[in-house]
């Protein structure tokens, strides 16, 4: 509405949210202009991500140290699962199916693969899972991988085809993500 | 996840909105958590809402200023059309089927009625139009406020029942509302 720059605004900024269409920011932002106890609850909530998330040097998790819990504990699986985003991580920890340790991989370059070189060896890790949704890509990711460590007393491994192609963990039932990882079998 | 302790409250607060589940919310906190600029960008959006958006002192509809544009114009048609929220004055603007001035009900009081007489009076108001979604309350409503402004001469309507049983405006389609709005009849 042309009187409303403000709300106009708030529509904007909660559109460019993922999964927010035009309908449900505008509902969004109207109920923020009627509760403004909870819009307050709302900014002090981001406030806090802003100021207090950020990605654990060494896995690339979120976390609210430098290093995450998962990462700092003594008491996880020799595993370490290759992961593409915080967020699967997430859902994999709420799975309950999986105790050892990830790695979230944004990219592939000698740094990186210097980095996995690093936690496997700390960590005394006996077995990678690459735990990435089905896809030619990201087999073609995981080989690469895997022959750049291949010189390491490791086995690799990756997810069942219990995720289905293309569809993203979030959309995937908790026992089928639990049974994909139960399933593994190797490269 | 334990460790995650701000962006759990981040998603409660998201979960505290309008039609967001679980799943939503924590999708929402993650893009928060990955995107700062993002996240400051809506902190100012909010904050900017929070500032700025007030209710029209005379009709209750968000505004920017103490008197909403809609009410401050000379321009108007002479019916009131006396609805539920804001966010249906929004929804009807936008269908462009409408040109008269609103008042937003939250509840009756003598209070209310006295306001009510005002803005009749204020802006000559010739017809009263009760845009409600139709059922039983909403008709006991009306027909308790007819009475009280029965002593004024002007006419007063319902908006036709193309609008369906107990579903919100923003989920009718803009021509259905406009024609609820044209066949709108005499109570
Ligand atoms: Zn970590
Ligand atoms: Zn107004």
């Amino acid at each position: 509405m042309k009187d409303l720059h403000s709300i106009n605004r708030l529509i904007e900024a909660f559109e460019e949210l993922p999964s927010i269409g035009k309908k449900s920011a505008t509902r969004l932002a109207l109920s923020i202009a009627k509760d403004k106890f909870k819009a307050l609850k709302l900014i002090n909530a981001i406030e806090d991500v802003v100021a207090n998330i950020k990605e654990c040097e060494i896995c690339g998790n979120f976390s609210e140290h430098e290093i995450c819990d998962i990462c700092a504990s003594e008491n996880r699986d020799k595993t370490l699962a290759i992961v593409e985003n915080s967020k699967d991580i997430m859902i994999i920890e709420e799975s309950g199916s999986y105790n050892g340790y990830y790695f979230v991989l944004t990219h592939i370059d000698d740094e990186v693969i210097q980095k996995l070189r690093e936690i496997i060896k700390d960590k005394e890790i006996k077995e990678v899972i690459f735990a990435f949704p089905p896809s030619v890509e990201s087999e073609a990711r995981s080989l690469y991988i895997e022959d750049k460590l291949k010189d390491l007393n490791i086995e690799f491994t990756q997810i069942a085809q219990g995720v289905p192609t293309g569809v993203h963990f979030e959309n995937v039932d908790v026992n089928s993500l639990a049974k994909a990882i139960k399933l593994r079998f190797k490269l």
